[in-house]
């Protein structure tokens, strides 16, 4: 009899934790992973220090090779092997492999681990000088254009916190960078008072910053600049390479030719248990949607840590078990320049597009006690009217932020009021923290505004 | 008809937010603070970091001065009054001012803040050249002495967190330190893992460390030393000075003059209000027990930033308000020289103490991401054996740590279990966390323990 066989497809965040689960408690399982690049696991989130130069050697991104997962975990992955097409009917999942190779492999199980593509291609994106920093592969040839062709200048379209990421690293490389916002703010779902604290961060630092206005092409340039990218009505801004950070969408081409039902974000639908509307066929990571624990409506987020989470879920079940992904409360952190950003929950334009009727307050704090040399801590947090719920907070420094959310999701996560949070025993102590903590001195707030 | 008149005893921490908080709810109230000592409202908990001169100036701990709160807030501050008895049944205050002088006040309502003392106090104490860190005048004399006296040598009996944090201060300033400890491992309370991690970072620091030995005396020294500290059996140990810090008990002399009953700690007892078995007489701060939420028993754990809640919330009360304090999970964090350390709940020893059947997973992982050149953490998580209820959490490592520990005292103040914690929706960025946050690894750890 031949052994079960798991087929994943996808060997980044989400579909290496699947196999690897289910590696762990199935030993008897055949595990196939096919994966149409050139590297699996490695952490995605670290690209923008990769091309900074923080990090110096690509390979350190790379948690394990795929020789790895071969020798040490019995895992068969196929590099540069993309599935093309999946036939429910017949559990087979056709491929293109190197050289355009064909071929079709027949699953028990599947892991969908598509991830996703960057969101928006404008006339003239097909330029050798236009990148994005969605995977390694591309970020490689992104590191080495700017080693090779030394690039004075770019501009970024997007300032979403990958394309703030990439701004930090370009300026550190010596580039002049400018960024071509849509909206009139930076960091979509940032509060106003945190978004401003950002964009004073990005000017400080050397960063232009044009707003309000739309990519519409990206063409030769003339003069110095190779490329200019024309935007809003008549203007254009000169460039010697471009980066494109307007966000990702679920690859779903795959999933509908098998018949998978998406969901009202785009994205696959999935259960708690990360299977699709297809007996069989699991999905997690970039691909899929997932639950928003505050409004309780789906909502597509995709994120590493959470691409990790749903991998293991799926795998989990995949292989037999019984685990379950509870959703997400939106919790991003993010570092540009010397300001972490952090945020959990839902922000007031959310809130009120979910249903709820949000307020908030705004304060100013520290870092650690005054006499310790803290620094400012912006702080917004947001909360339900009628209900007293916490609904999200938003935070902004340059120390001590991006940990201190954590303690907001976790509330959000038990459903909190604001009540709750008065006087909860956070830790004190003066190289950490000021006595009474931000949090605390904004629920405080809050509970003020609820009185009267 | 005169004003209603609020008397606080006690101007530290809790003592002030008391007023302070009845004043900005009260404009109408007379205001009486009686604090035995020249200072009010200083920040205790920094005393160690003015002790190694990190903090250079004592008025940096001040937050506000007696001027500031007689001028600004209209509070009738009177430094070295001493409260000496309480009499309810004529709601009188007598005390002991500058001089010898004697006096009374009427109270309508009266918060006592009277603080805590040192626990223990051995023979030979009394030397000029025998210190405690634990109030600012007495700290101020102790820095004054080291910058005076140039002492090489310095015995630290106990090694809570204080007198760790003091070690840290006395190396900093170039004495050589040597801490007795009564017990077998240092910081009562904290586990073997942890524990052992402190004490492998005293000794790299040079610092001394004599375990399994109580302090019998405190003699005169002979040749190169002024004292000598006589320990266990027959063992003496030299130093140009000694540093009492075996931890402090609550003042309940005025309570018991009072009638005030005491709980079974030993500390004033009192509802969640703050209000004590007197009508009319509120206490808070390291005089008073509170209720552990994780037991669910008084326990003493005197902390300045419970005091400052626990003011707060007698301040409003006395004031005609309705606050409540709801006790506190035991959340702790310090750093010893490069060490951070925090804990949060129950011990392991403590949980089977309060009834409950402890296990527990001990894990090490990192602050951030491995390419991002993480710090170790090292994590224990206690739980329930049958309920999978949360009990504490003690984490260590050189950063990352202290803010850390506050997602986990919030998850016992919700009451949450090991399965609620497997995918919590924690931040993740390079440059602050690991994909799988140590809590996390740690709460799959415990599941797969509560599975078997």
């Amino acid at each position: 009899m031949p052994r079960e066989r798991l087929v994943v497809i996808g060997g980044v965040a989400a579909g290496m934790s699947a196999a690897s689960r289910a590696r762990r408690l199935r030993p008897d399982l055949e595990i196939v992973v096919l994966e149409k690049g050139r590297h699996v696991s490695y952490g995605a989130c670290g690209l923008p220090y990769y091309l900074s130069g923080q990090i110096t050697d690509w390979r350190e991104l790379v948690v394990y090779d795929a020789d790895f997962f071969r020798e040490q975990r019995g895992i068969d992955v196929r590099l540069e092997h993309e599935a093309v097409r999946i036939e429910p009917a017949r559990k087979l999942v056709h491929f293109l492999a190197r050289n355009a190779r064909e071929g079709s492999l027949h699953y028990d199980k599947l892991v969908l681990a598509a991830g996703g593509a960057p969101a928006e291609r404008i006339p003239g994106a097909d330029s050798q000088r236009v990148f994005t920093c969605n995977d390694l592969d591309g970020t490689i040839r992104l590191r080495q254009f700017m080693e090779t062709e030394n690039p004075r200048s770019a501009v970024i379209v997007g300032s979403g916190y990958i394309g703030l990421e990439v701004a930090d690293a370009f300026v550190r490389r010596g580039l002049r960078v400018a960024i071509l916002e849509r909206s009139e703010a930076v960091l979509e779902g940032a509060e106003p008072e945190i978004a401003a604290q950002v964009e004073a961060e990005l000017l400080e630092r050397g960063v232009e910053l044009i707003k309000n206005s739309v990519a519409r092409e990206i063409a030769s340039g003339s003069g110095d600049h190779a490329l200019e990218v024309r935007h809003g009505a008549s203007a254009a801004h000169p460039a010697d390479l471009v980066l494109l950070a307007t966000g990702i969408v679920p690859r779903v081409v795959l999933a509908e030719s098998a018949g998978i039902l998406l969901g009202p974000t785009g994205a696959i639908a999935v259960d708690d248990r990360m299977l699709t509307s297809v007996s069989s066929i699991y999905a997690a990571g970039d691909c899929v949607e997932t639950r928003h624990l505050v409004s309780g409506k789906p909502c597509y987020f995709p994120l590493g840590t959470t691409a990790n989470k749903q991998g293991r879920v799926a795998g989990e079940n995949a292989a037999g078990g019984n685990a379950a992904f509870p959703g997400v409360v939106g919790t991003l952190a993010t570092k540009v320049f010397e300001l972490e950003i952090a945020r959990t929950g839902l922000s007031v334009a959310q809130s009120r597009a979910a249903g709820f009727q949000p307020d908030s307050v705004f304060i100013r704090s520290t870092s650690r006690a005054k006499y310790f040399h803290g620094q400012q801590i912006l702080l917004k947090l947001i909360w339900d009217r009628p209900s007293a719920r916490l609904l999200g907070c938003q935070m902004a420094g340059r120390e001590g932020v991006a940990k201190r959310i954590d303690v907001v999701a976790l509330a959000l996560q038990a459903r909190l009021r604001v009540p709750d949070l008065l006087y909860t025993d956070l830790s004190y102590a003066p190289p950490f923290a000021p006595v009474w903590e931000p949090l605390l001195i904004a629920a405080n707030e809050a509970a003020k505004k609820l009185a009267r």
